[in-house]
């Protein structure tokens, strides 16, 4: 069951009114009803405030807000403020405090500094977690649960020491097979006792050197995260089980392996925060990754800037309808909802300088407020059309944490191995070319996709090596490349060439691979005779089946093959040696294209990203020009509603610089396409 | 009642004799007298000599050496040697031994290392302060006392904790009114207790994070700090009350701030090191402030480098007359003394390769030193005609500690906020064109003053406001801009347009501010059809009144003013919105000097820097020719005496390149100008 | 007596086959046996796997390699484990874990972590060693003794504190020596007790800021670090007096002062790391350095790459020839091995990308493996022909660590002062010209050298001057420049110009020295009338005797001296003030070599190094052509044989790219030329 809200999309977001005055409040929600707000989130981080001592709540104030929220017919979400605890309880129970991966224990401040292995800790939250569902279970404006923000902090403290000793005796039962695990043959590293296993820091340079254990560390740390999370969903869920309860999950999503994390929620939330420099490419991915981390299922974007950011080192004005874009690229990625930080720029603290949806001048008369407003407008008028739909994708992307991990730990031969860059460029070719993409784990279902691409597949787990080689027997075509086929689960690597169990599939065998330095680059030829240029790593690859499609021009391994196409079972595989620009990945992308038979959802001109929603059998389009030139969207001789204008679009339809089209087929009552 | 000497120009510096022998220092006063030294500084640092275990004094070997001194007629600054406690003393006391930022306990070592709020450390430097006194106070040859050195060590031991929380209590009063003001609401910071207060150290982030409690620490510390400068000043000044007593200020002037701090002395002691790469108007600056420290009294300049330093990155040579050129610049912005470090090079240690008077190689036929008699022999014909002298200025530049600090915490909307560097870019245009500029306090007397600048005037605190307001009412011209009208002394800000209550005055409001890339420009026009460029930040804004006088003529905001200037009262005011270029700046201050009635002291030609001070109603002016090229100053029909030569001046007067002129009329004996 | 095996070149190298399992143990032995490798270093690191609880060994394993390594005819060089101590040794005593600069203790992890103090870690290392040699002793295939691994480790604990106030005593006897020495006049650091020396740390910054007291600590460290290499060394000697006992070097030798080191080992053992970006020179004055280490004894090259490694930010391959080219010239400089790190490629760890004789791949067919094969076969061939041969060299150039760490710690005039690169650069124009070059101690004997090169002599000792004055009183040339000639051992200056004692012989004396900014250049016009380019320090001298062989054409020291040549005695010393280019030194090094009457061993064309080790009488020439152009070797009339091919050469030999000859006239049975 999915626990999206099935109404409307959520519109709102974050709202601290405790910073401020009740004339304040009051004219808050005058604003949020000509802007057509629907949610907000609160309180988060309030935990001081609501329990000012020990098992003593003060919800008064909170009561208030929510009458006053509930008279004017705006739905919360209500947050546990357990994302940062009381001082009085640091201070009460230095326990929960952490201690960094220099063995510093930390002192009281910030925010989401809390050992999330703490026994005491968690008693605290569950007693506030209990004490709000008790309180607000049956409040009508009540949405669901917001548990704590933003987990990811690291504990190296004595009591995570243990429980890191306590996990590892339960994932591998004896020291003898932790030590086949993690090949401390290596360096010596044998231990007798696993009371002899320190977690890895920069006290023993362990987090840095000795991959198989970090990669356990990070593992440890999500599922005792997940558990911390789970201390307080399970309360929530029993008081309100219709509610969806989930964490909003940080934009810089390596810190936590969200692959399990997110199934113990009922909807993932994201926080969707692009850099200015960011290529659009970027957020589409990451939301492409929320969206797999239920299985296909729609989620939260659960904060986003209205307006300029304040913890950027350069901090950029959203352009005029920037917002817009963003937000519906959100929607048309799968998010159900279009939440903001922050309802109400803060008068203090540290992010005061952050934009919101009603700035510090109070004011309904700025450029920020009145795009709210056209979204708020346009987002009442689409309902509840697409809200739970689903992307249909023929080709999909391999995504995993662990991956994640241990490329980046593995030392050589470049440091500057970058995975999620690495997804990003093999997504583009295909994302820029209007294709829907799904991102996939190594555990997903590969029936229904024709395409399937593994860039970086360094560490092989779950059967995937024989569930690829399956796909690509079956009729698939799988693209993958250097770095592939290296490690188990534990960073072991066999004896035998790489790709290691890919090297049926691919047809070559990788003898050495070059480190090129920043501003190296390599020359290759294609087998259509064009010169290109690739940079990063080269596999000096040997053939053993496969057709080169392109060749070295440079360096000693000149005339050796660049990147090669395999035919295997009823498929094929595509074997990428080094870093091809774009322009080889255009050109290649096509070809994959056409032999697998797919196409983009329809032709387009200029800068548009073209998606598509569908929901019991109704589709629903996003076309966003994202340029300052006019842009188009070829439909050919099909008609559809443009859905917030109510016009009819056939033929080549043009999209104005900046704006967006939101378009399908008319339904009925019944929700059938008429 | 200033107590700078009234007599001579003090000429000389630091000096360590007892670090080499009796014939060296013997040979020291031939040279001392060749150059017409007449003060020298010591014994800094020589704690551990003076105090061979604790209440022991050996100080026959300084007896010796102020014997030699006053034989050979030259007067010295007794140093307190409590810039570096004795090794004996940190092992015995390991509480004078500070915590740093990161929650480490130092080892002894270096110097200026030691909890400025011990109790130990206190007594212990009130034991020897009296004893110097106590031995001291009637030697002809004390010409004042000089407190430690270049205080500014941070600390965060138990003990400041402690001392910091009671200072909270102080100043805060209950816990309620404290969270209130550092708007604890935020990430649920609310204390029930004073107890629960935490330094802002890196073990919370605070001290980047939490910006009203840093603020608080950077008051406590200034205060704590104060209090440690005057647990020996008040004994030193009892026992010779005539005596200047000071403490020497970093030439790196950020760490305490110094308009609390100088009043508490008798007279401001500067350490004068400009970079190599520094334009001449950053010293200048820097000296303008130090003598606003004391409202527009003469200063000491404590230590500058006679020759090369050797704790920049690069150590530059000084060039021939460099030396002379800072030391007028020193004397010509308000300075009584032109003080060195040092004056011979010691033998060992950390600054063995920073040169001084007398080099290493110990003779008198250096370049450095050639330069330092001609120095001593222009000083003592100078004579006291300008000490203690002022300068008169109708411009001032708000300058302010609390508002650096604040400014530089705040988070967004760029990284690149540097406080100082904007002071300076508002300064340069009328620095430049040798009009006297005052620095002012926020409680400076603004009466005499014709134009104020208030660049980043992001704190409001003491009225400023309203001061401004009535200062432009009644005539005053005031010209402000981008990140002013923020906060209050906590940093909390109000709801409503920015710049706050300067909105009226100004005549616009700011909606919303871009922060620009660190390369990235933005095109404007000017009224007079001009275009020019601007980086950094750029607000947008809206005119209520005031008249544009540039607009932005790119990025999305193309076409909204970024510059404008209002009538108010009697007066106008000119809001910059972005942060020009000197191109801009230069043609906006002629404007503004015109309107004011202003002008230069006199109209220069060249790489001139142009300053007077007035004593007693005698004038007299300071050309520094800092350019490769010859400049001139136009005295036109006036005519003058130039008091090194003796040669009259009128007209326009030809500065050789490099060299300083020195003139006024002359003044007979009762000091009247003849 | 020299201990380096007289029988043949030692080929093969690190070998870890715990790590694998028997069948590939056998495989390994057939593709040993293909390569000819003839030894292999283990078990170094294995100490966990040895002594599983105090004093259990579980020796089992390794008697069994070592079984077949016999059956194989694979000789070896045993390694105590002591590189890495167990994890259950770190927990029973954590006495043994160091203590960081920062004042952490480190936790267990990483290898070569642990306090070179500590009695427990030489309890257990003895034991372990001890237990090694009474079992291996008399092994057939024992070749000789590698201890621990490249030692270097700082520790800071409260054992070491001990212990180097300990060795403060020893060297200076009373605090009032130690306080004399250390110069602790400047910034009041006199001591009254040894109690009161605190270790050089980050937690006082004296590890930086105070040189006499870091200076002291390093020497401290080397001879700790002997203590601690003898502790084994001497067991394992006394078990096996005519086998050679010694520790691997670390390619980065800064760490330690071999040159106090290496004379305590049997031979020198040196890990040659270059970087993809080290010109060839640099590896060649390193070998130099080691050579020198025993004064001009063989060496072993310990470890070295045969293809990429892993730990460099970026791993090139090694290019076709690149370990042959590397290999030879570690020979060709004075190695008697050709060790690789590493046999076979690991399966996990830090290092499982560096490259291996063997890779992961498995296989003989691969390009390392093929080059590795030929080296084999040619160090077969050589046989022991140049084994033990020395090199003959009439051009010095003065190295030591003590200077090396003084002139580096000195603060100013330039932070980028890089002794190496110095040294570097001035053997450079002598080594490209393919003149052999001996690198000298300060203590070596001069009386076979007419050219001794001396950069940045910054500190004396050890009568380096005066021994440098007799050197050129007798005939000898003398090239020395900036920074030399200022400090003790202790780092104090005497008052007197620069270069201090040196000055007669140079003629010259040093007012001031200009530190120039990275990117900025003085112009120098020579004597001839060229103008050139230099850099980084410019001294402005005064000559006393000296003939200027170029001077300053910028700055305000135009016109001054900026090369000299002194007439001294029967010699001359050369004075550079400045860093002249390769275009400058070039031409001078021919003036030099012209007067000294000295020239290459063969002249050359092309990018080729020629060396010349001599034994017994017997030459043996190592042409290496480093370029990728034919380069030649004129043997004018001389006729020798190629010692790989057998084939006559005389005249004007080419060399193919990349290709090495090796040559020599033949030897007959009793070993004389014939």
């Amino acid at each position: 069951m999915a626990y999206t809200t099935k109404k409307y999309i959520l519109f709102g977001g974050d709202y601290n009114p405790n910073q401020w005055d009740e004339a304040t409040l009051r004219q808050d929600m005058i604003y949020f009803r000509e802007a057509k707000i629907n949610t907000v989130v609160l309180p988060v981080f309030s935990w001081a405030k609501l329990e000012p001592s020990e098992g003593q709540y003060n919800f008064g104030w909170l009561d208030h807000i929510l009458d006053v929220l509930e008279e004017n017919g705006i739905g919360y979400i209500l947050a546990t403020p357990t994302g940062a605890q009381p001082a009085w309880m640091s201070r009460k129970y230095p326990e929960i405090l952490p201690v960094d991966i220099e063995g510093r224990k930390r002192t009281h401040g910030m925010r989401v500094f809390f050992c999330y292995n703490s026994e005491k800790y968690r008693e605290r939250a569950a007693a506030i977690a209990a004490a709000m569902a008790q309180r607000y279970r049956n409040r009508k404006g009540l949405e669901g649960w917001h548990v704590a923000n933003e987990y990811g902090t690291s504990c190296y403290c004595e009591n995570c020491q243990k429980k890191f000793r306590d996990w590892l005796k339960r994932r591998y039962g004896t020291i003898e097979n932790l030590n086949a695990r993690w090949g401390t043959e290596f360096w010596g590293r044998t231990y007798y006792s696993f009371e002899e296993v320190m977690l890895p820091t920069k006290l023993n340079d362990d987090c840095q050197f000795f991959p198989a254990c970090e990669l356990d560390y990070q593992r440890f740390k999500t599922d005792s995260t997940i558990a911390c999370f789970e201390n307080e969903a399970k309360i929530l869920k029993a008081a309100t089980p219709d509610l969806p309860v989930y964490t909003n999950i940080s934009g810089y999503i390596k810190k936590l392996d969200q692959f399990k994390m997110v199934p113990c929620m009922d909807v993932a939330g994201w926080d969707n925060y692009p850099s200015p420099q960011d290529p659009r490419s970027l957020p589409a991915l990451k939301l492409d990754i929320m969206r797999a981390a239920r299985d296909g299922e729609s989620f939260y974007v659960a904060e986003q800037s209205p307006a300029q950011q304040n913890w950027q080192p350069y901090n950029k004005l959203k352009t005029p309808g920037e917002m817009r874009r963003i937000a519906y690229q959100g929607l048309a990625h799968g998010g159900d909802s279009s939440l903001f930080f922050q309802m109400r720029q803060s008068r203090y603290g540290q992010e005061k300088m952050h934009g919101a949806i009603i700035g510090r001048a109070g004011t309904d008369t700025t450029r920020t407020f009145r795009e709210a407003m056209q979204l708020g407008r346009e987002l009442e008028q689409l309902g509840a059309r697409f809200v739970g739909g689903r992307t249909k994708a023929k080709i999909g992307i391999l995504f995993d944490w662990d991956n994640w991990n241990a490329m980046e730990l593995c030392s050589g031969p470049s440091r500057d191995k970058d995975y999620l860059k690495e997804v990003l460029h093999l997504y583009e070719p295909f994302y820029y070319k209007n294709v829907p993409v799904d991102v996939l784990k190594y555990t997903s279902d590969f029936s229904e996709y024709r395409v399937i691409l593994a860039p970086c597949l360094y560490m092989l787990k779950d059967n995937i090596a024989e569930r690829l080689n399956r796909f690509v027997k079956e009729g698939g075509t799988l693209v993958t490349g250097y770095l592939s086929g290296y490690a188990d689960e534990n960073d072991r690597c066999e004896f035998g060439a790489y790709p290691g169990p890919l090297r049926k599939a691919a047809g070559i065998w990788v003898e050495e691979t070059d480190g090129l330095f920043p501003d190296e680059k390599v020359s290759v030829c294609t087998s259509e005779g064009i010169t290109v240029q690739a940079d990063f790593l080269c596999d000096v690859i040997h053939t053993e089946g496969a057709d080169p499609i392109a060749e070295y021009t440079s360096n000693f391994y000149a005339g050796t093959p660049a990147a090669t196409c395999n035919h295997y079972g009823k498929g094929k595989t595509y074997y990428l040696a080094t870093k091809f620009g774009r322009d080889f990945l255009d050109v290649l992308a096509e070809r994959i294209l056409r032999d697998a038979g797919l196409a983009p959802l329809f032709p387009t001109e200029g800068d548009v990203e073209l998606s598509c929603r569908e929901k019991e059998g109704i589709c629903t389009y996003f076309a966003i020009n994202f340029g300052r030139e006019r842009a188009c969207v070829d439909l050919a001789d099909k008609s559809y509603t443009e859905l917030l204008t109510g016009r009819e679009l056939t033929g080549n339809t043009p999209i104005e610089p900046g704006d967006v089209l939101v378009f399908g087929r008319k339904s009925n009552s019944e929700g059938e396409e008429v």
